[in-house]
């Protein structure tokens, strides 16, 4: 068992009649304070694993880098925190003065999506990146897999980094956008290409995972949940192809079906 | 249809080897700035219904009111703005001095935890209150099937005020925070007595859920979902019996399982 991510308790379970004592897998919840240049930036919570992905997923999510080289320093303690060092000055009011947001969730600042996301937000342009329907099953399953795999808790998200063909990387968070955090992150610090890239998601769409897709800068977003909405307006404008609802080889093609083509890579 | 909580919208469904065109029910997402004595506080997204209970409860949760009655006017605009005007001065510093935090769905500041939350978190410290397993299946088949007929875009969370016997009312949402401060925001309002009541909640027990629950000052809650392990150790501290995987006649009970009898009034 990796005690990063999931703990062992004693729990009572009620189950086919009787009430037993047993011990159950639960998945392990730890704050972890940013600071940056020695100001306290922001404390979330997390699994505590990939924290230096989910670092510089995070600052590059939040706009206060582009390049992973822009940190100069990043180590991250047993008790919590990640000190950043930034190569630029960092002002705390200034840089954070987009951060009085609610996450809530679902939650994603007006305000933040016009100052910061405008910065951070592209568009996808390219439309060269085909996806088979039949890829994109074999893609969610290949992330089930590696979940039930990976942890019984049910307590947690995971997010993949796929080629059409096969995952790359999984991750996994208690918070979803800590999970594609961590993949941002991790494609950050090895400069990986995205162009032929998308993300398999066990999450639901909302704006601020869209957003984030958006910044990470792919242009497939498969999932096994639904969308939102607003999700939707905002993949329709920045050129996302999103997928929702893919269980029991049935799926929702919302945004962009240019992307996914018939195993014949006839357009649907 | 109710056009605060869902709207329809065109999508490529595949299914049973075919692919077509046809109209799908998506989850309304929404965003909501609150303006506290002319002062912006914060934005977040929601499900545009109750927005009102919505603040109320945002509002107590951050520590900002303890009553309803604290509130002056509080007006919700088309335009998705709430205007609040306290009895009290504001000062958007000091106030909002523990607002630096992230939510990332299961987001809880550690500092937001010690400043603001030693204030409202609340240790439930009646045990009269007995609930049998089976109101627990009960009621949370109830929870189901409120659920089921009032939305079917499955992009949403669902809570439910309870007494041991019955629903009272529930609440739906993008955010699953959200849901639960429209309960917060009603309670408050109508002054509901919560000593033996309880909340069922479709969505997974992070240690801001717990929180929350602890906030409104409820000794049981019971989830469809999974919990972490941050949150039980909350909910150990602050006397609240947790029961999680509420699902085909089986359940977990984590915490305090003093308040949970069998049917016959005994202990568990």
């Amino acid at each position: 068992m990796d005690k990063r991510v999931k703990s062992q308790r004693q729990i009572l379970k009620y189950e086919a009649g009787s009430l037993n004592r047993q011990d159950d897998l639960i998945a392990v919840e730890s704050p972890l304070t940013i600071v940056i240049n020695g100001q306290e930036f922001a404390t979330m919570v997390c699994t505590p694993e990939h924290m230096e992905d989910l670092v510089i997923g995070f600052l590059a999510s939040e706009g206060i880098i582009r390049l992973a080289d822009e940190i100069q320093s990043l180590s991250v303690s047993k008790q919590g925190f990640a000190y950043v060092e930034l190569e630029r000055d960092f002002d705390l009011e200034k840089d954070a003065s987009s951060k009085r947001f609610i996450g809530s969730c679902c939650g994603k600042s007006r305000q933040f999506y016009f100052q910061n996301d405008v910065k951070t937000a592209k568009t996808v342009m390219n439309h060269r990146l085909k996806l088979s329907l039949d890829h994109c099953f074999a893609l969610m399953d290949g992330l089930n897999r590696r979940s039930s795999d990976f942890i019984k808790t049910g307590g947690v998200h995971n997010a993949a980094l796929c080629t059409t063909e096969e995952i790359i990387i999984s991750r996994t968070d208690i918070g979803r956008h800590n999970a594609l955090d961590k993949i941002y992150g991790y494609c950050l610090k090895h400069k990986i290409r995205l162009g032929d890239k998308l993300i398999v998601f066990s999450g639901r769409i909302s704006s601020e995972v869209l957003l984030k897709i958006s910044k990470i800068g792919v242009g497939i977003l498969l999932s096994k949940s639904a969308p939102t909405d607003l999700a939707l307006e905002l993949a329709d404008d920045l050129g996302i192809t999103t997928v929702g609802f893919i269980r029991n080889q049935s799926m929702n093609i919302y945004t962009h079906p240019d992307r996914i083509v018939t195993s014949d890579r006839e357009k649907v």
